[in-house]
């Protein structure tokens, strides 16, 4: 069987949604115009363990446009969309996903996807290469290389090289900076505050927006919160990042400061119980809370749980709290990844960008022989993506000359 | 009957609803608290045609509570929310509206409001104003007052009095700084651009926006596109607001040059065919169209209507349509006003203070005997509404000493 | 004799700077060319009682070449350019002004202007209207109509009208759209910074900057601040303007509390002691205070002259006030308007604006008899002012069409 | 003879000076309480080769004070301050700078600082280091470490070190985040427009800067000049950098294009002829070119001056070149660092971070035995000169708990 899907009969329908996202993705487009005719992956299998989305899709069917095999599964049982998966089957991609499929299915469809013998692996958080390290080892010796798209899996992957169990070279997209530069800030920025707006319906301006962190995706929310006529405070623990804020025109204070004054509360640091239940305990009543990083560790929920007097669902994706002094606050998609939970996840046009470098990097790997290790995206790949985005929008920007070239390099 | 709604099951859900939007008006929450004892409307009887929302639940409660007998019907059947109507009937106000009613239906429902022999009058759009003087001569001698929502509600308020017809004295109070100013550069700022996120999912960083107008919406919408990393292009047909466009360091061009070059096009000007089909000819594949102005007029859609080779709802909101030359470009909730066809109109917020115009301005209209024309919302009004506003935020302002307040005056 | 100027030798140094500012003059050019062949100002004298800087020069030249006998005073005797006076004089021009004239002097040359017999006059203030009208009531009755650039002139003006001694009609340039709207935000806002850095060249960025007002030039300012990275807190004494600070994303309270945490002070009220002695007590360490309103009355500098314990010139135009405690702040150009003591005034390109509001505003008057009385500027000449400062830039604008003109009118 | 400068008599000119720079300068301030006591560099002997400014001094006498003996000579004859000189060597440092000295004279005052046998370096271009390494080599084996200011300077240092000839550790300040972050797009930023705007008072609301260059520096004059109200092209020739500044907001394109629209040109790019002669042939009469980068390479003013028919000096630090056609356009400062020509430089509030980690470096040197190379500063300087500097403000940041600290290392 060629696929394992919800239902071949949301195709249609997946098609649709799947063009309308390809729309926003202009260097895939090129990418796969460039490479239809010459085919340099053809005889080539990839495995690929993504978030079964739109932009996934595009990818997908690009690698197949240049001549790939391409066996897809889910990263995540959750992000996996029953239409786009219908249509990559009627495509004739072998995709194996369900969203809210168990997690026996949720390994079988890895497995199904290792079985196929790739020469090429795509990974979301290296769940299908620690399979196919630890239960295929043969399977791993035949593959030539590997993408891993987050630095979560980038972590695991290089745990396995340190204890040199690693058997074939990785390079780690989301050090490119056309990844994160890009999909950090605007990405992010703009989708957090999509996210809180659709989930509350509540106006910016004027109101004192708290974000916490202000690594790339804090300063993409501080910046778009400002640019909706917000008043915003930066919370820091990084002395040269809180400076910047501050040089920004941001105010900065401890959380326990914010905590009192802020109206809407953004946490984007990475870390765990940012958001303490004490800090809650200060906060006005109405106050809103959400998460825009990573895990949903970030504010600490499970002790809202555990000491809240009621709660109500207000409205699709808002919790309404109440604690026992009678004061109530609001939290957005459960403390989890607010763009995802109440929005729709980074527009296409950054995923446009990440997943060129998903099929450039590929390409790399599959003409370069590289040895075993994980490697940065290599800046030249980078400087084309960045270039083709630029073509894509019309636009186009200068050369340097042999004098200048000459001059740089004149110490 | 007290009541003529849809189904007074759905209480519960609209009492949510109203609730959450309640926590976003806090000027009425001032309001109320402080006329909830004296009841100055007691023995007094309301007809108020609105539209039947959460926001207008709350000042029709605030009505309630301040003495009145509030009779609502709705100013626009498709704009009415069941759930709130079922909410207004167990509060046992008499509350006569269903989303979708038919005509006939519709100006029953205004009747039976005019038929409670009101003392004063809230309407938005005159069509309760128009029916009271035309049908009910000598009901409307009764009336002590009325006020108007809207601009075009005044233009025919203002026509009868021109005829000698007008009965009583109106207060307009769509001319309130804090109403005009402040919902259309803020609400519909935001809300527009939360429209077209929600119907399409663009990032907005990079794209080139084409506002056309530069009045107080159109200063709001390009001041957020460009808070959100967009590049704004402005046009405009008068000269003043244009050279204002270009100081505040937006590019400025006619809509002709401009059609050739922007991503996304969003129309706000209150005057009709902006963006004819002509410049659409002229448009990039893939442009995205909205029209955030009152009337569904600015962009030429019948002419698109006419001309298009196939038409297709690719999301909630979003059509395709693709004209001879193969082009395509994307109507945004066919290009009615962006912010209520897909976002959720303005936030309560701005509504706070429309309202507590509205609210104000009645007990005005009360305590004052005016004679019969139609007259701004009196300034104190403006400025006591303003201030309660910032009260409501934990926030104060500096009031004139007597020695500044003589510097005023000495000249 | 012609002329009273300092010295006509300055006359090439002169002619260098008014070149210069001509270049950000481009309506007056466009307006000096258009009237250089009709000459509609033959045959007719005008006395203008005006700052005699750069911009004047580029004014009264135009005036002349376009038919005009110019006879020129000073309406301040310490903004005076004595090498613009010499160029003027070179320039055949009738100019009696010199930097720093005493109070005879001063008033015996606005005489010599108006014993010209002029039948038009321009003021900045209003002195010469007043003597003009109290010494020369003949001459007044033979003037055509004047044009006033100030509130202040124009409050004088509207004096004698009340008393019925008005002898001819005026214009208020002040109010021309294309005056204070641009000057005061645009202008204002630049060189009030501009200004502030020249006297201490400090880093605006994550700076505490309090303005004191957000009128058009406390929004100017507010705005300019925020933009060099500043974190602004506006004080207002009016809710509406208040509020609207605080929905463009500033912090706003009381001066009181203001005191206790700004760095840098500006205020731009119009009002007088803005900044009272009390507050600069509350004042951190190193607080630097600028006023930018038209007077020196907004910070309250007799009573730091009277309680400091010393006093010394840091820079140019920065003095360092010390007081009981051992505070030190700092006055930027003794409180007067901080962009004329420590920078350079309004640049070029918005008096530019100004004086096309002047020179129309003249021919205006000189080709419709109207009544006597004082008259805002005229809609049509505030537009064509800003159609030709478009056009200057190589811009253009949208023009409506006929059926646009018919929806605008059908109510 | 313990000092070699213009005149001691310029001594109280230059402490007011170097007193108005220290209150920009915190971290300094903290540094110099804080080992005042305990004088760390108690006798040790420091060679400093400094623009002899008002922050140097302030340097040189937080040294003195933590127990150093400092000499200090100037790193280029022209920017030194003879009253700032003049105050040191009151102070009772052993300075030999004058401005404006020979050749001869600056190669002598190098000596006369590395004959006092120093244990610490520090350098500004490596004109000390260099002379101390070719002409002293048995000095140089005595000094135990060095710190550079510039890129330069450490790329000099860095080919001694390839060739073995280097002979002890030094620091590269520039590599600092709280150095080149903040110098680089707030001073800079800041500064370029201050120099730009005293060199021709013009107004930047609503002109087209094009800004040659997106790096750091690029990045705070674009930052700024859109924070004037200008409308702001960029040019880059790394389309990384270049697709940042489209997703700001900004436009992109080449040089040869923006030529022809650009009203005002400021390069900051670290390269040579990025404003070529056949570029200013393109653009429009009146266009005003500056140059914000290091060396006065970046636009191409020898060809300037070949091909005019004639130059004026038009103001302080502004040249009027007109060319075969007629048309005229502008230069500032000569094409030399605009700041630095037209202004004063970086405020002093940026300054204080490179000299406090020119500080905190050299103490580090002394405390730790490091082996010959050139290192960045360590990551704990860098972090505590932002902490002193949020403290220094009265801002305070939060600390990671124990908790999160495990987190963060828990994978």
């Amino acid at each position: 069987m060629n696929y394992q899907i919800k239902d071949i009969g949301l195709a249609d329908e997946g098609a649709k949604k799947v063009e309308w996202a390809y729309r926003e993705m202009p260097v895939l487009d090129i990418l796969r115009k460039k490479y239809k005719n010459s085919k340099p992956f053809a005889g080539k299998k990839i495995a690929a363990c993504l978030h079964v989305t739109t932009e996934t899709a595009n990818l997908i069917t690009t690698f197949r446009d240049a001549g790939a095999q391409v066996y897809l599964c889910a990263s995540n049982p959750l992000s996996t969309s029953d239409e786009v998966a219908a249509y990559l089957a009627r495509e004739g991609i072998f995709v194996f996903a369900q969203r809210g499929e168990d997690s026996k299915s949720y390994w079988d469809n890895i497995r199904r996807c290792i079985e196929s013998e790739p020469d090429l692996t795509i990974d979301d958080g290296a769940d299908l290469t620690v399979t196919l390290h630890k239960e295929y080892p043969r399977l791993a010796d035949k593959v030539v290389g590997g993408c891993e798209e987050t630095t979560t899996g980038v972590h695991r992957i290089e745990a396995l090289n340190k204890e040199k169990l690693l058997k074939f070279p990785f390079i780690a997209v989301n050090n490119a900076m056309t990844k994160h530069f890009f999909d950090n800030r605007y990405g992010t920025g703009q989708s957090t505050l999509d996210g809180i707006i659709r989930a509350t319906n509540i106006l910016f301006a004027g109101k004192r927006v708290v974000v916490a962190g202000y690594g790339w995706c804090g300063k993409g929310v501080s910046m778009r919160a400002k640019g909706m006529g917000a008043r915003v405070i930066v919370t820091e623990v990084e002395p040269v990042r809180a400076l910047e804020a501050i040089m920004d025109g941001f105010d900065v204070m401890p959380m326990d400061e914010a905590a009192k004054i802020g109206d809407i509360f953004i946490t984007v640091t990475g870390n765990c119980n940012v958001i303490r239940f004490d800090h809650i305990l200060k906060m006005k009543d109405g106050a809103i809370l959400a998460n825009s990083g990573h895990f949903n560790v970030e504010i600490e929920v499970n002790k809202m749980e555990e000491q809240k007097v009621s709660k109500r669902r207000i409205r699709h994706e808002l919790d309404e709290y109440t604690f026992k002094d009678g004061k109530k606050v609001f939290l957005v998609g459960e403390g989890r990844l607010v763009n995802l939970a109440a929005a729709e996840g980074h527009p296409s046009s950054v995923m446009d960008m990440s997943f060129a470098n998903q099929f450039l990097s590929s390409l790399y790997l599959l003409n370069n022989k590289i040895e075993i290790g994980v490697y940065p995206v290599p800046i030249e790949i980078d400087r084309e993506i960045a270039r083709l985005k630029i073509e894509s929008m019309g636009m186009s920007i200068d050369t340097l000359s042999e004098e200048q070239e000459k001059y740089m390099k004149s110490w």
